[in-house]
C-alpha cells in the first residue's frame, strides 16, 4: 500500500498597526511575503490585518495557531508603546516575556557600529516570549523571533519593508524550507521586464501563451512605468520545470521583442548603467520637467559614478542659456519644449561635462502649463553621442505631475539604451 | 439612571482572488476602504484576505457575521467560474440564487450604450442571493450587492480600484451613515510632522501624553526620513473632539518643538517651498551625494518653477570645479566631503544661477567609498543666502545606499527651512 502524502502545509499572514487597520497605509508587505511563500512551495490561504489592540492581537493569533502550520507575522517590534507583537505573542502562547540576550546584544553591537548613543526604551525591543528563538536584524535595531504558537510556527518581522524583507530571505525562508524538507513543490518565476507597451498591448502580444505553454502561467505586472511580464511554471521536477518555463520564456521574448530591456529584474538606470561600463563611456544629464528625476535614478546604481558625470537640472530658460548654452534662437523659435531645444541642451551637457553620451527632457509634467499645440504630457527628449545627434517628441499624459514625470524619466533613459544597443527608436 | 451608550459599531474589510492571496497583486482597496469608513466613524477592526475557494469564502463570511456590524468585500463578482462572491454569500446566508431584473437590466444597459454585444457569460453577473439588495455600478459590468449574513451588513464590490471607489462613494457610504443615524462618533486626526529625531526619542518627547490626555491617542508612524506624529480624538460630541485634539496638539507641539515641520501633513519640499515663495525667494542647488534627489523632491510640487531655478548634480570633482567653480586648492585641502567644499558648492550654484539661496550636498552614500575619518553616512551640507554662508558636517547611516540619500537630501532641506525660519541649526 503507498502511503498517503501529508497533506500541504498552508500558511497565514498578519499585519499589524493601526496604520494597517485604519488604512493610513497601504500593506505591501503581505503580498511581498505571500509570494515568497508560494515559491518555496508553501501555500498562503489567508490574510489577516489587525489594530494595536492587545487583546485582540493575542486572540487572532490564537486563531491563526489553530488553522496554519506556518505564519509570517509583521509590524509592533519597535520601542513604543504601541509596539505590542511580543506581549501579543507571549499571552497567545500562555508564557512570560524575558530579555533575550543574544537579541539585547545585537541592538547594542546596531548603535556601537553606528556611534549612536542607546536611549534606555530601545532595550524594550529584546523582551521577547520564553521558548522564543531571535531572529537577528541585521539592518535595523527591532530584532525579529520565531515562536510556536499552538500547531502553527510563526516568524514575527519588522513592519520597515526593507528590513522584513532581508530577514525575510536571509532568515525565515532558509527555516521554512527546512520545515518543508523534501515536500516541496518546485516553483521558478521569470520575469521579462517590459517598456513601450500599455498593460493591455503587452498582454496582447502573448496571446495564445495558455495553450502553447499550458503548464505556465502568464501574469502582468504593472510596476510604473514598467510592466512586468511574469511566467510561473511549478512541478515536482526541477529538470521539466526549468525546461517548460525556459521555452515560454523564449517564446514569449520573441513576441514582445526589443521592448523587453531586462530578464533579470534588473531597473532601467542600471541596465542603461550596465551598456554605459561595458563600452568604457560615460553620461551627462540635462533636466529641465523630469526635475532631477533621471538624475535621481542613475544615481541609486551603487558604482554609478564610474560613468555619470554631471546632471544640470535647468528649469528655467536663462539657466538653458548660461549653463548649456543653448542659444536664445532656438529657445525663441521652438520654445523650450521643443525637440531641437532638447537636442541642444543634450549636446549642451554633454560638452560641459565632457562625457561620451548627453541626453536631455523638456516638456510639460503639468499640472499647469499646457497648451493646444503642446499639452500636458508633451516630452521632447534629446540625445547627444559620438555617432549622432537628435531630437524627438512623444506625448503622454496620466493626468499626475508624478506619474509624467515618471514616464518622461524612463523614456529619455530607454531612447540612450536603444541608441546604445542599435535598436530602432519607436515614438 | 442614564441610559448606557450602544457599543460602538465595529467594521471588517475582505478582500477575495488569487492574485491577492498569492501577492500578484498589493490590496489597495482595503486600505481606501478603511480609510473612508473610519472617516464617517465607523471603526474598522480587522482585515481579512482569502484566494478563490468557495468553502474558505463562504466560511469566513460566516465568521465575520458573528464579529462585525459592516463588512466590505471586494472581488469575485465578475462573469467567470472563479468569481465566487454571490454564491458563498448565498451560501453563508443560508439562501438560494436566482437573477436579479435591476442587475442585469443594468448589465444590458451597460452593454446597449457601449456598442457592444453582451456574451452569455455575462447574465451570471446578475445572479444575487435571495434578500440582497442590487448596488448598481455605474462604470462596469458587475453590479455589487448588499446582504445581511448573522449581525452583518455586507456590501459586495468589484474588486477594481475605480469601480469600487466610486460605488463606496455613491452607494455604501451614504447607507452606512443611514444605518448609523445619529450614534455616529466623531473621529479627528491631527498629524504633525517631524524631521530630526528618531523614531523613539520623538516617542520619548510625548511620554505622558495618554495620562495627561486620556481621550487621545496617539500614533508614531515612520514615513522615513520623517516621523509623523499622529494624534487620534473620538467622541460623540464635535466640539470637544475638536477641543481635545487641539489641547494635546498644542502640548505635543510645545514638547516636540522646532523638529515639528508641518502640521497639514504637507511634505518638507512642500514646506520650503512656500517660505521661499513667501519671500519671494528663489532656490539653485548644487548636489553631490544626493545624485538630484533634492532636486526631484522640489520640482514634485507644482508651481516650483516660481522659485527654482537650477540644479547642478556634479558628481565629479572636475564638475564641481568647472561647473561651480569650487576651487582646486578648497577640494585638495579638505577634499570632495568636506563643509568648505559644501559652502563653495551652494556659494557657486548661487551666483551661477543667480538665486537667493543655494544649499549643497556632498557626502559618502556607500556602499563603497567611506573610510576611517569620513565613513559612509557622513555628509556635509552647504547653504549661501543673503545673510551668511556656511557648510557643516552630519553623520548618519541606515546601511542603504537610497536611504543615506533620502536622509542626506531631507536634512538639507532642513537646513534650508531653518535658516528661512531662523530657527537654530542642531547637528
Amino acid at each position: 500500500m503507498k502511503p498517503q502524502p501529508k497533506p500541504a502545509a498552508v500558511a497565514e499572514i498578519l499585519a499589524t498597526g493601526e496604520e494597517i487597520r485604519t488604512g493610513a497605509l497601504v500593506d505591501s508587505n503581505s503580498a511581498a511575503i505571500a509570494e515568497q511563500l508560494e515559491l518555496v512551495g508553501l501555500k498562503v490561504v489567508r490574510l489577516n490585518g489587525v489594530g494595536d489592540d492587545l487583546d485582540q492581537l493575542a486572540a487572532v493569533l490564537k486563531e491563526i495557531g489553530a488553522r496554519a502550520d506556518v505564519c509570517v507575522v509583521t509590524g509592533g517590534l519597535g520601542p513604543t508603546v504601541d509596539d505590542l507583537s511580543a506581549q501579543a505573542a507571549a499571552d497567545a502562547a500562555g508564557v512570560g516575556l524575558q530579555t533575550n540576550p543574544a537579541a539585547l546584544g545585537s541592538i547594542e553591537d546596531f548603535f556601537r557600529r553606528r556611534n549612536r548613543p542607546m536611549n534606555p526604551s530601545i532595550r524594550k525591543q529584546a523582551l521577547l516570549p520564553d521558548g522564543a528563538e531571535v531572529l537577528l536584524n541585521p539592518v535595523g535595531t527591532a530584532p525579529g523571533f520565531q515562536l510556536r504558537i499552538g500547531r502553527c510556527r510563526f516568524f514575527f518581522l519588522p513592519g520597515v519593508p526593507f528590513e522584513m524583507k532581508r530577514m525575510l530571505a536571509d532568515q525565515v525562508l532558509p527555516r521554512i524550507a527546512g520545515l518543508l524538507g523534501g515536500c516541496r513543490e518546485v516553483r521558478r518565476i521569470k520575469t521579462l521586464s517590459c517598456f513601450g507597451l500599455t498593460e493591455s498591448l503587452t498582454g496582447e502580444r502573448l496571446d495564445g501563451l495558455g495553450t502553447q505553454f499550458p503548464g505556465v502561467q502568464l501574469g502582468l505586472r504593472a510596476r510604473f512605468p514598467e510592466i512586468q511580464v511574469k511566467l510561473y511554471a511549478s512541478g515536482a521536477d526541477e529538470a521539466r520545470v526549468a525546461a517548460a518555463l525556459g521555452q515560454a520564456a523564449g517564446w514569449a521574448r520573441d513576441r514582445l521583442g526589443d521592448i523587453v530591456f531586462s530578464e533579470s529584474g534588473e531597473p532601467m538606470e542600471a541596465v542603461v548603467g550596465r551598456l554605459l561600463r561595458g563600452r568604457n563611456a560615460s553620461l551627462a544629464v540635462a533636466e529641465s520637467c523630469t526635475g532631477g528625476l533621471v538624475s535621481h535614478w542613475l544615481t541609486e546604481v551603487a558604482g554609478s559614478s564610474d560613468y555619470f558625470r554631471l546632471a544640470a537640472v535647468t528649469y528655467a530658460n536663462e539657466a538653458k542659456t548660461r549653463v548649456l548654452g543653448v542659444s536664445q534662437e532656438t529657445l525663441a523659435r521652438g520654445g523650450a519644449v521643443h525637440p531641437d531645444t532638447a537636442r541642444d541642451m543634450a549636446e549642451g551637457v554633454r560638452r560641459l561635462a565632457g562625457a561620451t553620451y548627453g541626453i536631455a527632457t523638456s516638456g510639460i509634467a503639468g499640472p499647469a502649463g499646457g497648451s493646444a499645440e503642446k499639452p500636458v504630457g508633451t516630452v521632447c527628449i534629446g540625445l547627444a553621442g559620438p555617432g549622432r545627434t537628435f531630437g524627438c517628441r512623444f506625448q503622454f499624459n496620466y493626468g499626475r505631475r508624478s506619474m509624467n514625470k515618471q514616464m518622461f524619466a524612463m523614456k529619455a533613459l530607454d531612447v540612450l539604451r536603444r541608441e546604445l544597443l542599435g535598436l530602432a527608436h519607436t515614438p
